[in-house]
């Protein structure tokens, strides 16, 4: 059985693959939102996981939240493992602002999005990336 | 320093207290949902978290996972650190069914709510407590 990305994930931006992980941009520029899908067969959750994947998962959620609070200084981050429409697991970093459209709510079913720019889409995806170059190497 | 819990937190029932986390039940019949709070001060989300804690916190999330899933068997367990309105670290364990009354969308803004009765409430609780105790021991 080989590792095959969802669907509706595939749709979204590529950031780069972590050891574990295939960390994934979400297109709405009012949130820095990361998806990180462990890039293992059959998980639909946490459950579902080894234990040596279960610390490394774990070490990268650590990283994709201090990258994502130093390049955007959210007032709050989200971090959840949710899989109800989509089946394959994967866990949103969300930074979150007390300005934001869905604040305090949730932001899954909030009504307002807004994509970025192409251009703005690949220079973030490139920033992005090179933060976790630096930060893994 | 000392910890103290967050007022919205202390209204909800008590599970047990494991080494780190407190587990809390929210009374809402529709989904078996736990909440897991670290009893560390100063808390807000997990990058404020020492490295020994963070172990031991994904420790017990597995473990609240596991318990959850063998009491209720849901059809997906949503977990998830948000903290927008109560900005204390809790985490959410929440099982989910296809025909509850939020499934697919996410529980926390939804408004159909149902309490449980109050001795169903300590039956569970009861419950809870004694498969925390087995399973810890």
């Amino acid at each position: 059985m080989t590792f095959k990305l969802h669907p509706c994930l595939a749709q979204k931006s590529l950031v780069c693959n972590l050891p574990l992980c295939s960390v994934l941009l979400e297109n709405d520029k009012y949130y820095p939102w990361l998806i990180l899908v462990p890039r293992r067969p059959e998980l639909k959750n946490f459950l579902d996981m080894q234990e040596e994947d279960l610390a490394q998962v774990g070490k990268e959620l650590m990283l994709s939240q201090k990258i994502l609070y130093k390049h955007f200084h959210p007032h709050q981050i989200n971090v959840a493992a949710l899989g109800n429409k989509t089946a394959q697991l994967h866990i949103h970093v969300i930074g979150r602002y007390e300005t934001d459209p869905a604040w305090p709510q949730t932001v899954w079913d909030h009504p307002v999005k807004k994509a970025y720019q192409p251009l703005e889409l690949n220079h973030l995806i490139q920033t992005l990336a090179f933060a976790f170059e630096q930060t893994c190497t």
